[in-house]
């Protein structure tokens, strides 16, 4: 297929936004990105990715500060923030919406697209969750560890032009980009890894291993994954219990790693408390799901959070 | 009443017993101390009690290291030890079970009397807990803030002449020593309280206040002291559900305060886990009762506590 983005404006300058912009540039696109705290340094020295894959270097086409500042119109809006009540989204957004404009979310957690998708009818929204292990370490700093593959759906359906356009786009970069046909789905089962070992990580205090090591927080895990599983068959999706050995005897496999909740708690970020427990939390007092798992770890992430205030 | 009890030797040296044992003394009886880490200091300089009711020091009639060290048979046993599994209290008093010699158990939890009673069922064992704002803020150093109210019972039944000698021992101290008739049911509504406050204050890092304002904490809080509610009714206790809102209501007339799990976990001293999550958990699986408030408590202190060592 004759690939028809050509330019791209990634929204979020952390280790997603970073390493997908930064692979997609490598490839050949024209890439930019909207930076905030780290503008200064990115314009100045573009990004490094230090990837297993291979380091590299990506310079931008353009480093702006607010969208208003972006020259011309990207084919693709690459938004990769996190998922955080003080971002306004819409907003944020508004400047670039135009005819011929495609909007790709990678982020994290359920029911993000939601907002975008009734501000934005009219513009093709599409959405990804990235199977990675990347961090940034420092202002236009990137750290690749692990994987990079994306599933990528239309949200919440009737985009199937765009996605191909998009997964054509991606072609050249090399990575494994897959397409679901059901994006909520997919979400759910990322989902029951990230409301369990997130969560758990932080008020514990400890890394996968030191969480699966433990009869009682084993225990608690299933146990919160069951509740996610819960509320997800509430709505339909079909999910099966096996998921919760399954995504148990994956981690396990795995050397002992510290999850993405704990490194923010640690470096005293934002945590996406709102889309990894408050959203399921919301959708399960719609479908009457107990989950008094999902509701103490919020209500102890949310005090815990303000004690680092 | 003429008084029975004349000697007392207090096993452990924290706030509570150095308290109780330290007004026992002062009120004239020969009230001696076990010690292990304060030993010396003890010996040397006796027991400094800090307190808004007066200032006032302890000198013991014996400090002893072992319970073997004890020159005598003491009157009255005064067990005021946390309640840890490293604690092997049966052992601990064997030198000290003799004809005439009663038990005074004052901890918290519930079940901590079962062990000594099923060890030494010939030995009057009487159980209290205490409300009361005091800790050890050095070796021989007490600082007592709050109250000093008692409340004991003869454990499981069957001591009423010992339970009055016990009562008339403290009479001279002037502290407010009530009968309970059924302590099993005073322990498990002093458990409404601790069960909820103290692992959230620890995991939240929150002192009563900040705990009271979130509303998911707060609504937390009432989930915990349901779950409590329910093993204590399924064992016949009959306790009211105002109780929640009881306890919720005079913590909230408190200034803000850290909970003595809180000031224990941030000075690295062990916590009583066991006897505040860990047997109600148990007799819950016993009769059937859901609780995964307290299990998912239970599971993150246990490794909150890991991550410390």
């Amino acid at each position: 297929m004759n690939p028809t983005i050509k330019t791209v404006l990634v929204i979020g300058s952390g280790g997603v936004g970073s390493f997908y912009g930064g692979r997609l540039s490598k490839a050949g696109l024209e890439v930019s990105f909207l930076c905030r705290s780290d503008f200064h340094q990115v314009k100045s020295k573009g990004i490094t990715i230090k990837s297993y894959q291979g380091d590299f270097l990506v310079t931008p086409a353009q480093v702006v500060a607010r969208t208003e500042d972006y020259q011309g119109k990207p084919d693709l809006v690459l938004i990769a923030t996190k998922v955080l009540a003080e971002t306004n989204l819409v907003e944020l957004l508004r400047p670039l919406i135009a005819p011929g404009v495609k909007l790709l979310l990678i982020q994290n957690g359920i029911e993000v697209e939601r907002e975008l998708a009734n501000a934005y009818p009219n513009t093709p929204l599409l959405s990804a969750i990235a199977f990675i292990g990347v961090n940034k370490t420092g202002p236009g700093q990137i750290h690749h560890q692990l994987h990079g593959r994306l599933e990528i759906g239309a949200y919440p359906h009737g985009w199937d032009l765009e996605l191909d356009q998009v997964m054509a786009a991606f072609e050249p970069t090399g990575l494994s980009v897959k397409h679901s046909t059901n994006i909520e789905k997919s979400r759910w089962k990322k989902l029951i890894w990230n409301a369990a070992f997130n969560p758990v990580s932080v008020l514990g205090l400890a890394n996968t291993q030191q969480i699966l090591t433990s009869p009682q927080s084993r225990l608690l895990l299933k146990g919160i994954m069951s509740e996610i599983l819960a509320i997800a068959n509430s709505r339909g999706l079909g999910l099966s219990e096996e998921l919760i050995e399954q995504n148990i005897r994956v981690t396990e496999e795995f050397p002992p790693y510290k999850t993405s909740m704990l490194l923010d708690f640690e470096a005293h970020r934002p945590l996406e408390i709102e889309s990894i427990l408050g959203n399921p939390i919301r959708l399960a007092k719609e479908s009457g799901v107990l989950v008094p798992h999902l509701e103490t770890l919020q209500a102890l992430l949310k005090l815990r959070v303000k004690a680092l205030e």
